[in-house]
């Protein structure tokens, strides 16, 4: 019987779950959240020879992670967000990285159009209505507000902002964006920090990834300047937005609403939200739809099939 | 002074409510609701020499109603769909009757894609998981489905069924419709029966109006043929659908899920959807957000002051 090429698996991994019959008949996983033993013991004791890693957000591949497996050449994460791995720790020990690449590009931007027409139309919220009976008796709810027309901001114009952009363009919003660089590849108006985009729109969408440059980007200044009328989505990453101060905001009426994918300590959501009526929550769920894992599942396969046979990375991250 | 045109108002009117001082600075509205008298003898008593009504949906005019207003030569209505006009009546009567027109097209076509985005990724009822604090006690909710690539059927490819349409583009769905007539303009395949678009469906969207002829359209037989991953948005009107086969349907798994924004006996919705997890429901409000019912109020007034001073009414329904 030919022997599997081992995979270490730090912290359970969504797609290890949902096709874990499919991942076992190709690869030999090393678990260690199975283990009795502290990951530290497990890593020394089990993970010398392992030359790959799954892992998933929420997982850190930290360079003391990295330090206990001397043999790791790739590091496999299902998402498309590599903030949970330390990437300059990687290239230095000439470790390859492989994503998800744009499989989940198109349910996060759709996610985004999702969550800001339940916000604007009050569709979340209407729905609880209806559903504590409470329509009979009461034909005063607040109206919603229309989505044509309004000024849409797309922080980080990549693979996810340029496909949210496409969308709100058949809603007939008026778009424009701010990004690392100026594109000359779209019509949209560029603006060059998001403290000015925020000033000249209604809405503001967060598709950008998080570094040490987009943490708590979203800071007060930034919602002051976006308005008591404004809405903020977020299908980027908790962090990108100062929580707290979002709370405080949607609490004391500062901006008008919000609709949120991450959140800062996934999963715990600031209780004060539950209460209210223009906020949408959502688990960090903006990727996962059947199909999409179904194409990360693929895509991670090939990655491992490609490094264990020593064929290019379908997905690499590349080092900029 | 000068004495302001009478309009009659049988039941409370959204715009009459929300606009009424700027309404009753153009008009003298006899509310036959603020009357304790039995509306007959109210009409009898006051509403000989009067004109115009204002109406909405859910007021019927009927044939009974006219023949106690024998001065009355416009019906004014809030909404787009006029199916509580007897429109024959109306005709023979030579009564002229004006709608919202396209007024709320756009976001009638928006709801219909917010709560088909809200019924596939599961929007409201992961709502409800987060605000019921589930989170960080379960990781395992049910996957969404992506909107991408899913055949929708649109059933009445009108002013806001080809809005719907265009929307749906975007987002990459495949699209055909069914309507009285197959339409020369549009690149969408048609199908002469929504038997026939169903079979060949994942989604159907209700943008017709309610006639005789679609009165109950969406049967158990075009349900059946939707089969059990298809679901059914209703931005048009509650009898449109079979709603005790809707119920039964979704209660068995016959069909995957709903978005409706309009019931059969409104204000009234079948108690057995309130525990359902894939369906989302919206108290008729497709139509209203803050920017078309100010439009609608413009045109409302627009009609009858263009009737008042004998000039072309701006939004007449026509006798086809």
């Amino acid at each position: 019987m030919v022997e599997l090429p081992q995979v270490l698996v730090l912290r359970p991994v969504l797609l290890l779950k949902m096709f874990e019959k499919q991942f076992q008949s190709k690869f030999s996983f090393l678990k260690a959240w199975e283990s009795p033993m502290p990951t530290t013991l497990f890593l020394k004791t089990h993970a010398q020879s392992v030359k790959a890693i799954l892992c998933t957000a929420g997982t850190p591949i930290t360079s003391d992670v990295l330090s206990h497996l001397p043999a790791v050449q790739l590091v496999v994460t299902e998402n498309t967000g590599v903030d949970h791995i330390d990437l300059q720790e990687c290239w230095r020990l000439k470790i390859s990285v492989t994503n998800a690449a744009t499989v989940f590009c198109e349910d996060v931007a759709d996610m985004g159009v999702g969550m800001l027409l339940a916000v604007l139309r009050r569709i979340c919220s209407d729905d609880r209505f209806l559903r504590g009976g409470l329509w009979p008796n009461s034909g005063d709810i607040p109206l919603g507000s229309k989505l044509g027309g309004k000024r849409v901001g797309i922080v980080g114009l990549g693979s996810i902002g340029s496909k949210v952009g496409k969308r709100l363009e058949a809603f007939g919003c008026n778009i424009s964006y701010t990004s690392r660089k100026k594109k000359s590849e779209t019509p949209y108006l560029f603006y060059p920090t998001v403290h000015e985009l925020a000033s000249n729109c209604n809405v503001l969408i967060l598709c950008c990834s998080l570094t040490d440059q987009t943490r708590h980007m979203i800071n007060k200044e930034v919602m002051a300047a976006l308005g008591k009328e404004g809405i903020i989505i977020n299908i980027g990453r908790g962090p990108i937005i100062d929580e707290k101060e979002l709370v405080k905001c949607l609490l004391e009426g500062q901006i008008a609403g919000a609709g949120l994918d991450v959140f800062e300590n996934e999963p715990y959501v600031p209780k004060e939200l539950f209460g209210l009526e223009n906020v949408v929550l959502s688990p960090h769920r903006a990727a996962f739809t059947e199909e999409a894992i179904l194409n990360a599942f693929q895509l991670a396969v090939a990655n491992l099939e490609a490094f264990f046979s020593g064929k290019p990375l379908l997905s690499p991250v590349i080092n900029e």
